[in-house]
């Protein structure tokens, strides 16, 4: 590679970075409490990772309702960029597969929203050079199905709104997705649990006794992870058995599958070929695959990037693909972009 | 009447209040971000409101996530009610029907959680004295379908745990419901809007300038619940056409009747006979009315509590039951209990 890039992917709930040279970081932090100091927490963060010549920027958090408007949300989040760039070269990814710099970037706001998945869907694309396949990313918040027709992403939705309706962006995920988005009037409508605390029990992810970043701001442990689930059928941990939470896990967990499953093959139906390869990535690797495995199992092959990259890489999948393409100065058409 | 008595039905998002006069009060209060409060808060509260002989309380305040089980939450609650009612007796509500006293609630604290539906089905039911009929509570967070016989509530469920199986209890209301919990994935799965917002550009519920108690802290008027709304889309005000927005207003009311019409025709049909009446009460009496209004109609007369004994009485319902039941110190079973 010719230069040192870092990528940056600024969610609502998590900062993730990764360096051109797959050295990979995650810090969960809640934007939408903290907004002014985003710059600072960039500063800090962009400070313990490797040295680069460029900073490759993507985003989500522009979504956050502390913001009025995407447009502010955009500008807020370059703004910090901004400041912990510290004056190295700044490259911003956008919706139309290539980089801008800040003042282009900033002259048009809006197509710097949401387009972490396309970095990503491009260098899945080279994967598979040939045929069709898709890529399936599932975080802690989002999954995005992005199809994948001779080593080019061919998504019909640019937009988040557009990508909701044409299924390429599901919003359902393995850590933050509140059960009540799952379960409707039939369990409690509240914030009480979300689906880390399914997966907690499930034995999916591991327990992290430190990690408060949950629905009560109890620890991230099995035996939270059933007091919050059994809040949601207006127990408590007391009153709930660990059989009926599990159960209750078990039901969460098929009806994600479920939604997720309905999306890769409505997404996979438009492809004009049935998938030769599916490219996982994400924390809830393990969940893509369930979807794909059924019963019945959905042909092709699993490309999974944690196996392949490591599961760092494939947690903050977005940032490294914008600092592998800012690297190289290509574009997601595979035209060489800048330098 | 022998005795004056103030009813008070302590939630986890609102505090109500009725005296047996028929004077009622809301204030909203989130008691899982300020349970340190609650005594002062009450204490100011009850002193806004006419004397009464007996302090009448009913909770559900205690499935906040803030105490760790709702034995926990019921005893905090009642510290609470005890210094606020600064020696004047107090008589607490529970799911058997009964009032006791403090002592005799702490001692046994379960049965005092989630109560309140009760005290106003017993009410409803003396409106209903022969026949079959059905009690629809809908509320800001929660809906209450209570099947009434000859006079009395004949619930298959007594704790709120058993009435979500029975569908006696819907978690689902006119303000505080995140619309996730009724779009799945299919939206954003975010606490960006409530149900408040899809009723605000319906009509339904009039504007509040200075009501923040909103998803984003925003005012309770129709521009900022157009922006709330156009976040669950993924867009925002300025992406998001007035037209979109409302399109999905009418969605998530067309999801909440559909599930509350389901709930009504399930408790309904174990009725052994059509109900002659729905006695309608809470905020969403107008979703009630839609929900039995069909189409297909559900015969039976419709009786509104805003209609007979005014709006504040009947956003406040539980409240006034608990007050004109303890100021006649009588039970769900129609025997005196105390004096």
């Amino acid at each position: 590679m010719a230069i040192n890039a870092l990528g940056l992917d600024i969610g609502g709930a998590n900062l993730k970075a990764c360096h051109s040279t797959g050295v990979a970081s995650l810090r969960p932090f809640a934007l939408w409490k903290n907004v002014d100091a985003l710059g600072c927490v960039l500063k800090e963060f962009l400070g313990q990772l490797p040295d680069h010549d460029v900073l490759a920027v993507t985003m989500t958090g522009e979504l956050c309702d502390c913001f009025e408007t995407k447009r502010e949300g955009v500008q807020r989040i370059l703004d910090a960029v901004e400041s912990a760039a510290a004056g190295r070269p700044v490259r911003v990814w956008r919706t139309d597969g290539r980089f801008r710099d800040l003042a282009a970037a900033r002259a048009d706001p809006l197509p710097t929203a949401a387009a972490n998945w396309l970095a990503l869907a491009t260098l899945a694309g080279r994967m598979l050079p040939v045929g069709a396949g898709l890529l399936i990313d599932i975080g802690s918040t989002t999954t995005d199905i992005i199809p994948l027709v001779n080593g080019l992403p061919v998504p019909r939705g640019r937009t988040d709104p557009e990508r909701l309706q044409t299924r390429e962006l599901v919003y359902t995920g393995v850590r933050r997705t509140p059960l009540c988005a799952l379960l409707g009037g039939l369990a409690a409508a509240e914030w009480f649990a979300t689906t880390l605390d399914v997966y907690l029990l499930l034995g999916d992810l591991a327990e992290e006794n430190r990690n408060l970043d949950t629905a009560d701001g109890r620890p991230a442990t099995v035996a939270a992870a059933h007091g919050r689930l059994a809040r949601m059928l207006c127990g408590d941990s007391e009153t709930c058995s660990r059989e009926e939470t599990c159960r209750l896990a078990q039901d969460v967990q098929d009806r994600q599958l479920r939604l997720i499953r309905d999306a890769v093959e409505q997404v996979a139906g438009l492809l004009g070929e049935p998938p030769r390869a599916f490219i996982l990535a994400g924390s809830g690797e393990f969940l893509a695959r369930r979807a794909i495995d059924g019963p019945p199992a959905l042909g092709g092959s699993r490309l999974s990037l944690a196996e392949s990259l490591g599961s760092s890489i494939s947690e903050s999948a977005c940032a490294y693909a914008v600092a592998v393409l800012a690297a190289e100065g290509v574009d997601s058409k595979g035209q060489m972009e800048f330098r």
